[in-house]
């Protein structure tokens, strides 16, 4: 095996380098990270990753590119117009917390860390926005005789930015991906605490 | 008035400082702000800025502490004993509403930037653990006959989570507070898009 690294096809090398970026950026937040620590935990020299990735900002631009691809991918599922528009929301409800579930390092680098930096942050908001506009299409689509007055989007937006602090426990190992989808599905279709129940008529 | 700067008391300048470097803070980010913006900003020199605050680190943190303060005092009125849980959740909202819309500059930098800087994260995130404490407090003294596997606490993240999303959009300038209220408050009790339905017995 001596110099067997050496030998590895470009494609691969490139994903094991962002693989230890991902793992190390999560870790550490964007500002404390060195090339130096992705360069030991991808096991190669810091010559051979800036040959690569010539700076520390394309790395992590490179990292966001990555996972937010999968992330995409993960939500496909989602997307079958087969499924009524209730059941796809389900499903991108488990997709999206599955995701996260699978990909912890992922999340924390996606979002968490992509949106504390300005010149990251839109990266990442293109891809939020998507998410959003989806979820008012299947909060639309699903809702029988809506009010007038109904702002799809602005709920998209509060069951979103609920999505992501839920996901954020679970990232955490706070709480597992099938429970969080209940949790959110109540959330979207009968309230948290007041289900089935209505206080005042009118 | 020549050299009357010079004889504002301390406490005095020292605000002047602390409102020139949060509303610089949040157009620019952390990284992106300097000092000598700051300053220039609060029509003071940057050696007596260094004077008051010895580092942008040190300025930063005192934003955060005064922003946090401000925060945690216009909740206040939700902790009225005298108002029923229910009611108490709705001014909690209105409260934080109404505080992001006043100030929006102090919600960019109090929340958006701080948590973004894992130096001061822990200083919100502490405030924010207290509001979600809060929230799962009211949302279990509020609900009759709860679920015996109810979650508030997971329920409260969602829903302050939805809360901070929503936030945002009123710090845009997208949304009003009342609406934004009345949605968060249908989030509790209701559901979103289903409210007064239910699609399945059981």
């Amino acid at each position: 095996m001596a110099g067997g690294t050496k030998r590895l096809p470009r494609a691969v090398r490139e994903q094991q380098m962002l693989d230890a970026a991902v793992e190390v950026f999560s870790e550490k937040g964007f500002h404390e990270t060195s090339m130096d620590a992705i360069a030991a935990r991808a096991s190669i020299s810091k010559p051979m990753l800036y040959l690569y990735y010539g700076s520390k900002d394309e790395l992590f631009a490179a990292c966001i590119g990555r996972e937010g691809q999968r992330f995409v991918e993960a939500l496909a599922p989602a997307g079958d117009p087969n499924l009524p528009p209730r059941a796809q929301l389900r499903v991108a409800l488990e997709s999206f917390l599955g995701f996260v579930d699978e990909h912890r390092h992922s999340w924390m680098v996606l979002y968490r860390q992509a949106l504390a930096q300005q010149a990251f942050a839109n990266q990442v908001r293109s891809s939020r926005d998507r998410l959003i506009e989806l979820t008012a299409h299947l909060l639309e689509s699903s809702t029988r005789d809506p009010e007038p007055d109904m702002d799809f989007t602005i709920m998209a937006v509060a069951l979103v930015g609920a999505g992501e602090a839920v996901a954020d426990r679970i990232a955490g190992g706070e709480i597992d991906v099938a429970k969080a989808a209940d949790l959110l599905e109540n959330l979207a279709w009968r309230g948290l605490a007041g289900r089935r129940r209505t206080d005042t008529p009118g």
